[in-house]
């Protein structure tokens, strides 16, 4: 297992985090747990500040659906980023933490009437409008409430990345956004233009999630700077702000070559000046959304070993206290992950071992083929680069309960999220009056 | 969509389901909005009794991990059906609504000493044991507890079904159970008869999941005969309880042809009674553990549709207010669904359309290509057959609150699931003193 951040062995043999002996974290606050390593996640935060926004007057927004909840608000309030929020819990949770409602960007495919209103009564920064029905939407309730709101548009630009290659039709084809190359893009600011509610502000596209290559980056931002500059020819609206989204993929499993912020940023930073320098216009705001590449690396999950069946001949297995629900990514992309046992971490790999989730259910499995050390029943199991989309879209199937997350730096460790009790499961059953007797009707 | 259980198309031309206007549904509780077709569901537990319980003396067992919440205990109890339980919070929440502990089956493949200690002394029914690591385990806590724990084995019977298809070998390397054909399961057998702990009540095997071929049942049933037969020669012990698990598939879109209850009460029964016969062996109790079958044509799930975006040629979007957050099997298993717009049922389909989620997630499509009326925004539509592995398996990804849960039956519905609140969402978020006031770091 690569280490991250501040992981390293300690003189126990056993994985330390931000400081912190893990086996012991996990007798402290049991398993699963979720541990979060505060320097990492502050350093990816910084690396990307100063990259963008030191170097370049670039904003920088952390993209919340990766990782949130009010502790993580609060450190990325405390490093200078924005917040990128795509619901109203988000927001709700965000501006639970204080996090200053100026510098949250609300994105979404379909926001309710409520949520809307709630942001723009929150005075959020910038709203993404993703379509048509939403701007009318919005149009309506900024008049309602007699203000304006301050928005971007979504917009497809015809590139959509996939680690290692990208394509430039496909995505056109897409929930999300206004086309740019079937005019749809040009007619939404005309009409956006003229809507007495909204003020415009710029433009948003995203390409895509866990990306490798840079160049889909470069012909994106050149494709959102011809665009700027086609509806500056064709309307005089010239965008302040240009919204390039995120996806920097992140080391999981050996192979994967990430690229560094510094690279990213200086791509796309390039593209953008060379288009301003080419058109003779002002160089707009570009903004950045990075999630995966800030909370990913930062997190990692504790397990403890369980039942071990060997299937003579053909597969060893072992079984550990959570899975799927903690970490729907293996089930849902197929995604793979490193591990290592966390009080033998000094040892060895002696056998290739394949992870068993908890859930009744066979795609359970976290990781084939695994090399570990000899495991056996208590052995703490860490998982590595768990800090995105693991937390968040974790889920209580089999009514297991979610796990705790830690927050571990400088040799200390705190709660940022409580485990789930038992009661908080039923916590919103109810039983109707009928049902609470027996009947006899059998 | 095909209309399961009491659902019809009402005078106003809208959806009803146990009687009631779903468009009214969604105005008083809300959308998105699981609902539970009363008498549908408690038909299907009939029939299950009706086929198995009352014909053959068979037991049915309800696999919880399917839908369980306190109101669906209460139902299932009053229909005189046992539970099957695959975690704590499942038996916390069968002992919560009242459920009869010696009704209930505890399945998994890694329970934990507190797990199996809870169980243990709420004197649950029968603890189905997967492995040789948790048969240790529990005969120690029995031992501690001076009790004997009922059990019975699960088993690899070598028949694994997938639909349409099934094979004998691969599902030898399976996480669950242990291997009939290499000689670990007789092994198994016969430490378990060693143990001072544990009353060996049976076998138990699983052969998979939405099955519409009956012979892998009947195979399955043989093969478990025989099982039982060659303990008896080798050992004397003759196993009273055979657990067949469950899997009968069910109708989600067209094309899929399930079959029905009886015949598949006939065709495992047959296969057991031969084998009865040919051996000269009393019955075993034959147990059969259905889910999906239960709940799963019982539930339906109301959205409002909002955003509508076509792209000229292409595809036509529209989007609801849930999606993978209530239900991800779209995106995990690229399951499919039937639907309708609720508020127009008596309408003609008039287009194809793409039904999207409201998650910021490309995957978050609920149903491609669907035939509906023309759909406009604040339309309700009603997905067909969720009441399987939908609100069980449903998460907050994006931070979205999980939908409420209706009990529709006789002309009036009530809340078994209130809609989670924002504030359920940061109910377990801590923020540590240290973080909790801006920090002037940067």
């Amino acid at each position: 297992m690569k280490l991250n951040g501040t992981m390293q062995v300690n003189t126990a043999g056993h994985l330390e985090i931000g400081g912190c002996d893990t086996v012991e974290l996990a007798r402290e606050f049991g398993t699963p747990l979720y541990v979060l390593d505060e320097a990492c996640f502050r350093q990816n935060c910084r690396d990307y500040y100063r990259f963008f926004t030191h170097k370049y007057g670039a904003e920088v927004v952390y993209a919340g659906k990766a990782l949130l909840n009010l502790a993580v608000c609060r450190m990325v309030d405390e490093e200078g980023l924005g917040l990128d929020v795509v619901s109203g819990g988000e927001l709700y949770t965000a501006l639970k933490a204080g996090f200053p409602a100026e510098k949250i960007y609300f994105h979404g495919n379909n926001k309710s009437p409520a949520e809307l209103g709630m942001a723009l009564r929150a005075g959020i920064g910038i709203i993404v409008v993703d379509n048509m029905c939403e701007l009318e939407l919005l149009d309506g309730i900024a008049c309602d409430l007699g203000i304006k709101a301050d928005i971007i548009l979504r917009l497809t630009p015809g590139v959509e990345a996939h680690t290692h290659e990208y394509i430039k039709t496909g995505q056109v084809d897409s929930k999300f956004g206004l086309v740019i190359e079937n005019g749809q893009a040009l007619a939404g600011v005309k009409k956006t233009l003229e809507k007495s509610g909204i003020t415009l502000r710029g433009f948003h596209c995203h390409i895509g999630s866990q990306i490798f290559e840079l160049s889909p980056y470069f012909d994106a931002a050149e494709i959102m700077m011809s665009f700027i500059q086609l509806v500056y020819e064709k309307t005089g609206y010239l965008a302040k702000t240009l919204n390039l989204g995120g996806g920097l993929g992140v080391y999981y499993v050996k192979g994967d070559k990430p690229r560094q912020i510094q690279e990213y940023a200086e791509v796309v930073m390039s593209a953008v000046l060379r288009k301003v320098k080419e058109y003779g216009i002002p160089a707009p705001k570009v903004v950045v959304e990075p999630g995966r590449s800030i909370s990913g690396p930062a997190g990692s999950t504790l397990y403890t070993v369980g039942a071990v069946k060997e299937i003579p001949g053909i597969r060893k297995y072992i079984a550990v206290d959570g899975g799927m629900g903690d970490n729907p990514r293996p089930a849902l992309y197929q995604s793979r992950y490193e591990a290592c046992l966390a009080n033998k971490a000094n040892q060895m790999a002696g056998e290739t071992v394949s992870i068993a989730g908890k859930c009744c259910e066979s795609g359970d499995m976290l990781i084939w083929d695994a090399e570990l050390p000899v495991a056996a029943p208590g052995d703490i199991l860490a998982v590595s680069c768990t800090g995105a989309y693991n937390y968040s879209m974790s889920m209580n199937y089999n009514r297991l309960p979610r796990p705790a997350m830690a927050l571990a730096g400088g040799g200390r460790a705190e709660l940022i999220n409580r485990r789930e009790s038992y009661g908080d499961l039923i916590k919103n059953d109810i039983i109707p009056g009928r049902l609470a007797f027996k009947s006899d009707s059998k």
